[in-house]
């Protein structure tokens, strides 16, 4: 029986302290936005680092950047390893980066370690996941899934009025290389939980099987302006008073799934805004998630029926729109079953999960089989400066990462068990 | 007996709707900022009207502009009738302007009806009650009042830098008339509702006896942004939720004093404002207006409870500042009595009330007896284009104060009756 090879964590952890030199926060965070020389700066740095292990590079019109060590078997499919290099605004410095390190740094173990694989093994870092400054998210991926066309993509601006296509041949990414789905065995990403649940449990390692759907509504509150002094409580249409009202029925409706659901009102605007004035006018968003689509159904339809109630007790006229229906997203059960096994050779504790947000993986999952990997974070802080992991569990997820891609040059997928084509939009 | 001397209703309109006509909106409002050259216009026509009537004109340091129709008495205290020509942006024609105009309309009845009074008749254009251009609001009556010197007011700017100073100089009516309280018998205001009691009880006049006090205070909610799909709802501390709940609490310490009490939540912002991000931040401005200092205390009290359970029981920290402290102001008794008997011998039904917003009125009661006259508005619409009244309810306003007018020349107030001075601040 050949021994396990095992991924040097010191290694890994140098690695990652080096590309989060580029983009680096005075408080420790990283502002890597993507398509900025700072983005450009670390694709330098992976595809330096993968010619120097002798991979080939490709580039494709979104910039796509894919570092491929080769095979034995002839023609055989590429193990897809990858996530993104950039960040949202004065972030963290692993959301993504960690992902694409350690693939890189799975690749370095193979070639170190001289061990051949069947398939070859391909490291990709998608362009513009975090879509915060060129909109919609999970560009890279989505593109190469073939739900837009480059065209389309290369046209969007930032609100400096920048387009993608000019700031990724500002950085050389502006690729021609045609890369297809049909190329690849599986796609395996790591990444951090982004949430409290595996530092609370001690779980070093998350099988994530599912990314739960999402749907937004947008919902507007038309009651009556007026003076605050003179208007009597009675006689009011507070369309605040309303929306309170509206609020603490979505904490409820959220908390009748427990620990599954979620549920948010992230935006809220008053108009006019005036200390003295009753507010006529409330317009927010509201936010559901949930891992089962009965469940996020069953939430949808408690929104609608508060929004009535609400409008008869009250007399405030509500109306509300669904702006966005983003379904669960089912993983590969085969892979996930090889991620299962690979933390099991690794030693390492791990449970089934289900991701709270979106990733690149999303994105892949209709073309290839597609599982993830997690690791904690502290506090489950992320999209922040303070965002933070332990080099020891860095180390494990990408062992686990080294010993997955390994179980999977063995392992025949059935393309059964990957999710149907679905319109996937947002993060 | 002499009879009652009857004002021209049909005059008074006319002259509503001349003075409308400086600062006319095409919607059928009035946008006339203070010290704008619309002000300056409808003080001109105020100044001209009175001068055709034979009155003295004065202009102090404030622009508050004040004629005067001589008393047969010597020496005796002028009754004094005011309200202002100022308005809120976009706002309606009869909010300051009636009160100014009827005013005017006295003294023409007086004139022309060859009546003679013992004190002279003075009317006054209190400089900017809105508070629009320049802040504070009941500027010029604050001036007068002595709360403020002229120097620091006539420094206060506009939000394009002009100063309030210049801007009088440059309408004409930067004066250098000294003006005392001391000088005056009693003040009298007539002014529109601005609620809709008045309409709905098919009431034409109001006999206000009090404006309600106010308390107004600035909440901050501390919880913890974070990510609204990975944080379970279990675990989470959402300002925004901790908010809703704190505005629906607010909503019943006002319902728990029936038709007296006021409380508004007029402004919510929320940080960091993105639909799928946990808000960390709420900050909102609750109002409370009682006409009863007890009644005020008690739902100030219960604000600051409400805000200790809510810190217990949600883990968000809240912060609440008292920004603002205005109390009950009384009007004098005896002269509401008055207005009371005015009504009576005009044949016309009244009854005491509280007005729900403050009015120059307030500045002016701790220095001579004072009271307001309400008439009522169309729904309680006031600052805004559609605010509007009948000719007849114009009349009626205007019949009781020249009747009011009347019986204070022949009454001897009490001093007694009058309030201490107190800070009274804002609107």
């Amino acid at each position: 029986m050949i021994p396990t090879p095992q991924l040097d964590g010191d290694h890994l952890w140098a690695s990652l302290e080096k590309i989060s030199a580029f983009g680096a926060t005075p408080a420790g965070g990283l502002h890597r936005l993507a398509a900025s020389a700072e983005d450009g700066a670390a694709r330098d740095y992976l595809v330096a680092e993968a010619k120097a292990l002798g991979c080939s590079v490709r580039v494709d019109a979104l910039g796509n950047t894919f570092v491929r060590r080769a095979g034995s078997a002839a023609d055989a499919p590429a193990i897809l390893i990858g996530s993104h290099l950039d960040s949202q605004p004065m972030a963290g410095k692993y959301d993504g980066t960690y992902g694409v390190v350690a693939g890189l740094e799975v690749l370095r173990t193979l070639e170190e370690g001289d061990i051949a694989t069947a398939h070859p093994v391909e490291v990709v870092c998608w362009t513009n996941e975090e879509g915060a400054r060129f909109a919609p998210a999970m560009m890279g991926s989505a593109f190469f899934a073939g739900r837009f066309t480059a065209e389309e993509l290369l046209e969007c601006r930032d609100t400096d009025g920048a387009r993608l296509g000019e700031s990724l041949a500002s950085i050389g990414y502006a690729g021609t290389d045609l890369v297809s789905s049909a190329e690849h065995h599986c796609y395996l990403e790591l990444h951090i939980e982004q949430g409290p649940l595996q530092q609370d449990e001690g779980l070093p390692i998350g099988v994530v099987t599912a990314v739960q759907g999402m749907a937004w509504f947008h919902i507007a509150l038309r009651g009556q302006a007026g003076h605050s002094g003179t208007y009597p409580m009675e006689r009011r249409r507070d369309a605040m008073a309303s929306a309170a009202q509206l609020v603490t029925r979505v904490q409820a409706i959220g908390l009748q799934h427990p620990f599954v659901g979620r549920a948010t009102v992230g935006r809220l605007d008053v108009t006019p805004s005036s200390p003295n004035v009753i507010p006529g006018r409330v317009e927010l968003m509201v936010e559901f998630r949930h891992p089962e689509a009965p469940g996020l159904a069953t939430m949808c339809a408690e929104l609608a029926a508060a929004c009535i109630d609400l409008e008869a007790s009250t007399g405030v006229e509500i109306t509300l729109e669904q702006v966005l229906d983003s379904p669960t997203v089912r993983f590969n059960a085969h892979l996930a079953d090889t991620v299962e096994t690979a933390a099991q050779k690794s030693s390492l504790t791990s449970r089934r999960m289900i991701s709270g947000a979106g990733h690149d993986a999303c994105q892949v999952a209709p073309r290839m089989p597609t599982a993830m990997i997690f690791i904690p974070c502290e506090q489950g802080i992320s999209h922040a400066e303070d965002e933070a992991i332990t080099p020891e569990w860095a180390h494990a997820g990408a062992q686990v990462l080294l010993q997955a891609t390994l179980l999977a040059d063995e392992t025949m997928f059935s393309s059964d068990e990957s999710p149907t084509h679905r319109e996937i939009v947002g993060k």
